[in-house]
């Protein structure tokens, strides 16, 4: 009998985000093009379909999923996911359940598709919440991990610990970071700074659990700075630095914008620099990472930004590929036995 | 008798920031060169007359107040307040509570210019906690109001609704924003999104209270946008997102910095565009906004930024007397004895 690495295979939410189905159709001929692996785009086969016309896909393993309807972004979540079975995510996520696929990708509603993925999926033996690992830019070339990005916006102190060691395998198995360093969000550096969550889960983690590398609080502004890989918060503070990340990013190169078309020395100016403002929107565009993952489910759910254009699509389905292949989700339930021993 | 309008007298903490004494005594001269107003410059007498040496300061009325110690960054707030009684924060707010001097302003030490503040001036009667008033630059040309930006990193929902009308006075009256938009930070703009805590002041400030314009939920993104005047949360997430916000910028300074220096036709086009990298600068720049106000003390405090430059301290003495002038305080105890009615 020949060992053969088994292909891995993704389920795709065709029909969610800002530009379903174009840009989603197009990610996935780019990544099915990049890498040896197996996609169903799941969705409305027709305009599905009249997009994959568009292109040669002669040589790629693609295959189309009818879902008849979708779930709005406007939507509740759980009552969607629970009356819209034939939804594009909820068919999709059943992909993954059914076991033909090993992962979940989607740029749709992000509450529908954690409930779904908690529904159809569930949670993993010993995990008390799943979390949303987001990925965030900063100076170091190596993207550092927000968890929890929002999934719950109250917290206590055991989720948080494991919030710190489901951070930690996705940094160093998907992101590549030897020995990840892992820093609590908080209003200072001190041991005696913060609220009581925070208080607590220092207390917990000072004494580095589970083999995680502990490097006490940090505030929001060393994060950015690179000075830690994995940030643990609850999901209310997590959130609010994800969005006032994008704001302050978003307004600055309004402002900038702005400012360099004052007058023609400043215009000559930006056409001259153009390509370095290209570079750092490069380095800062959440197109680059891909999506979060939705870690402690027993499967990869990889959530990807409303507004994802093909590029960002082709990334979160990189990011569903290297977390199937790196077996995330047995690392976490190996976590989880180890801290329950 | 003659009506006559009573000199401002501001009391600054001559020993406090990473600049002091020379850039917090050079702001204090050009502040008393600019306004008509009197001020105390408190701290060691000898290196703050070393200081006044460099300047002709004949017309000004300044006045040197002998403070024999200094509270450093790292000290335990509440304890270096009560131990250092000669501390120059803790003699020059003595100034104002003796009536000497209307408004503290310094850059040292936070938590001791708090605790100084509550020790000293007391808590206005009906307010629950003091909280901090934080300029946050934005689309708009009129800086928008985070509150609390830290001082209580556990709040309660009666707090947050004093935040709240303690934040529209501040941005009416200081700020110049007529009848402003009053938000509460969250994690989504629906109703039904947030902690428990956020849940609560939804539904309290919904009735708008004391005639506040709220407008509901708002992402932490949609402040930089210019969405709202006054954005209301507890002082952990306020304290986080003044500091996401900076570590953003920094980084993508940086990053922008590194970038055009790339090659030769990036750094051209980087020297052409000088003047609007500069006022993008100054736009951003919290040299501008010149501090934070401590709102619920029966007192003016202004808390400067601890990298505070001349510019700096000069427009955190102007947020001190226009906060005197605009009598914040009495409109502050006005409110709450209407709340209290």
């Amino acid at each position: 009998m020949t060992e053969e690495k088994k292909k891995v295979s993704i389920a795709l939410d065709c029909m969610g985000g800002d530009y379903a189905p174009t840009e989603i159709v197009k990610g996935a001929i780019t990544a099915a093009r990049t890498w040896n692996i197996k996609i169903f785009l799941v969705g409305k086969k027709s305009p599905i379909e009249e997009e994959l016309q568009k292109y040669d896909i002669s040589a790629l393993d693609l295959e189309v999923v009818q879902a008849d309807s979708i779930i709005e972004m406007g939507e509740s979540p759980a009552k969607a996911v629970l009356k819209k079975k034939d939804s594009s995510i909820v068919v999709a996520v059943g992909l993954v359940e059914e076991g033909k696929a090993q992962a979940f990708v989607s740029a749709g509603n992000t509450g529908a598709c954690m409930a779904a993925s908690l529904i159809r999926l569930g949670r993993l033996t010993g995990i008390e919440r799943p979390a949303i690992a987001a990925l965030l830019p900063t100076l170091n070339r190596k993207p550092a991990i927000l968890i929890d990005a929002g999934a719950n916006a109250e917290c206590d102190t055991k989720m948080l610990i494991q919030f710190a060691q489901m951070g930690s395998i996705f940094s160093s198995k998907v992101v590549g970071v030897e020995n990840p360093r892992v820093g609590i969000l908080n209003i200072g550096g001190e041991a005696s700074k913060g609220n009581t969550l925070m208080l607590g889960a220092y207390k917990a983690l000072k004494d580095n659990p589970g083999g995680i590398n502990f490097v006490g609080n940090v505030e929001g502004r060393e994060v950015f700075l690179g000075e830690v890989d994995v940030l643990v918060c609850d999901g209310f503070s997590g959130n609010v630095t994800l969005k006032v990340a994008e704001g302050v990013a978003k307004m600055l190169m309004q402002i900038l914008r702005s400012e360099l078309s004052h007058d023609f020395r400043n215009q000559l100016g930006a056409f001259l620099a153009k390509p370095a403002f290209k570079r750092v929107k490069k380095r800062l565009d959440y197109e680059e990472y891909g999506g979060s993952l939705l870690l402690g489910v027993n499967g990869i759910t990889v959530i990807a930004h409303g507004g994802s254009n093909d590029s960002a699509i082709k990334n979160a389905i990189r990011v569903g590929m290297e977390s199937v292949e790196k077996d995330v989700t047995s690392k976490i339930i190996g976590m989880c036995e180890m801290s329950a021993v």
